[in-house]
């Protein structure tokens, strides 16, 4: 039986075939989020704090962290922010430390430039996951040494030097090559948790069958655990909790035992409340003043003022259920208390939905 | 590949592994619907033809009409209402042309009475679905001729005279009898539509895993479509809706073709809206006199006014595109502008979920 062992401090995280689907919480990562790399950049990491207690409290397992910020200001200062290189390294042990100061969860240590990986190793506590080998001559040469050095779990995403194959079965071999390549290297096939590479269903109609297929043989072949970007199924197209909500499961179902997501439904921005109350008082619905919106979005159906954990967690815990690796139930009878009062219990009965009331 | 062709007057639903996922709507029947009961004891098809319409309206392909009814006041008059094959069969001929005058759906005829059966069969245009046969010996000699007689595909329940067998193998022999037992009637394979029995997960841990795998075995050792009563595996426990949206996407995956299900959700009760209202109104908000419900309900949380499509159902469309039984996604872009305008797309973006507005 196939268990990658990850660690914090204190807590030990397992990801394996007989274990609870592992949730890698994917939003401590400044790329594409502008206002995170600002802040970064003003040494404000107080969003990465929030994200941090809030990612774990509403079910992340691990909690990856992507030093990959651009530092746009400090760049036409100083020629050296240019280089990510310089960037990042420093970035990356700052963020490590100031998540393990304030949760005690696994860490996963991502990034494309060497020395920030090799920052992250030293200054995470435990034992982390390094995020990630591919199967490219370079990527290998320098990734695996590290993993080896460090005695680490590491993520091998299916790509080479040829890059990214539609081809399943080239991606199967790649996998296979990576994994081959860290048995050269003394890393045992446990420690490669392989991410098949999620394309979006929108552009390639089989992308979801490709997927559920190559974890089957990955499993079955070389004893792997896998992992993935889960949100790349549904890029561009509507309703895309709908689709993640229907792959977790079905991903699960045939063998991923881990995914880089996001664990969390955003609270109700303040314009989004705005905008409700607007509509209400356009039908002649009066609100008092200084209503407190912690009571209220809940009760407008906004789900609520403050970050909960998303429907995508819900459908994970339901499969773990479902796959017989929630000894009885334990997990989802605690995840509908917490996340929705017993709106859970009721909610199944009258046909609608449970609902988190902050 | 195996294709079980049903039809209505006009209209083919073909249940097969590249088919979508077949939803087959169970809410005409009136066993524990007690007020449906007593309506039809009254000759009030009024509800019978409100959950054809919105069944088919919500996604279903197929609609079960079950004659199951107690009719408890007649029974008290005349002995003979006791027994049910005196009340069914006229009872599931009402019922048949009722629905199909209404809905151009092919029909699932579903009774324990095999005179209903017939009567069910002789109403129904087209080739209507029959519900169903079990591995018991009695219920074989009795429904299979009738089968063979009106050239109809049956639904195959894999219990027998020694009752429900909790391994999962002796589910599938039974399965296997009946698929010969009906090939000795020269009934094909591909009109057997097998139910292999969910089991709730609440009572045995592996219910889940045990589906997945007979689903499997029964479409590639036996070639046939199986179906299920798919709310069983939540029975029980908190959130049933969130099990169920989570189990179908992954029987799905494992290969089955179609479900006994309920497509709705329900309309937002009066009680429970005015329950809202009360909790809003507790807070100072101050509603008009006469607002409309079918504006107000989406507006405070409460979905719809008015029965719409279940989560459910956006499970199964999702699960249809994940696997490549929705070609571009058409279907699944269909269903999410119809069912959430464009508010299913800025669900998706805003980390939200898509809502029905009626």
């Amino acid at each position: 039986m196939t268990r990658t062992v990850v660690a914090s401090r204190s807590k030990t995280v397992i990801i394996g075939f007989d274990q609870p689907f592992c949730v890698i919480g994917e939003r401590i990562n400044p790329t594409g989020r502008k206002k995170l790399a600002a802040e970064l950049e003003m040494g404000d990491f107080s969003t990465v704090e929030k994200d941090a207690l809030d990612q774990v409290a509403a079910g992340a397992a691990i909690l990856d962290i992507n030093s990959g910020a651009v530092f746009s200001n400090k760049m036409a200062e100083d020629a050296r922010y240019a280089d990510n290189n310089f960037v990042e390294p420093a970035l990356m042990k700052e963020m490590v430390e100031r998540v393990q100061a304030l949760v005690d969860v696994p860490l996963c240590i991502d990034s494309s430039v060497p020395g920030a990986l090799e920052n992250g190793l030293k200054a995470a506590e435990g034992r982390p996951l390094l995020n990630s080998v591919t199967g490219e001559e370079e990527r290998l040469e320098l990734v695996l040494p590290l993993v080896k050095k460090y005695d680490v779990p590491v993520v091998a995403i299916s790509n080479d030097d040829t890059g990214i194959s539609e081809d399943p079965d080239v991606r199967f071999a790649v996998a296979k090559k990576i994994v081959e390549r860290a048995a050269d290297f003394g890393i045992p096939a446990h420690d490669i948790v392989v991410d098949p590479l999620v394309m979006p269903i929108g552009a390639m109609a089989t992308a979801g069958q490709q997927v559920f297929a190559l974890v089957r043989r990955l499993r079955e072949e070389l004893g792997v655990n896998t992992t993935c970007g889960a949100s790349n199924i549904s890029f561009g197209l509507p309703n895309r909790h709908g689709i993640n909500n229907a792959f977790l499961p079905m991903a699960a179902a045939a063998g991923m035992t881990s995914a880089i997501m996001n664990p969390l439904q955003a609270a109700a921005t303040p314009k989004k409340i705005a905008e409700r109350i607007a509509e209400l008082e356009a039908l002649g619905v009066v609100f008092p003043e200084g209503i407190d919106p912690e009571v209220l979005v809940p009760l407008i159906g906004l789900g609520s003022a403050k970050a909960g954990p998303s429907k995508e967690i819900e459908a994970i815990k339901a499969a773990d259920f479902l796959l017989n690796n929630d000894p009885s139930g334990a997990a989802w009878i605690r995840f509908n208390k917490v996340a929705g009062g017993d709106e859970g219990a009721r909610g199944a009965r009258d046909g609608r939905r449970s609902r988190r009331r902050g």
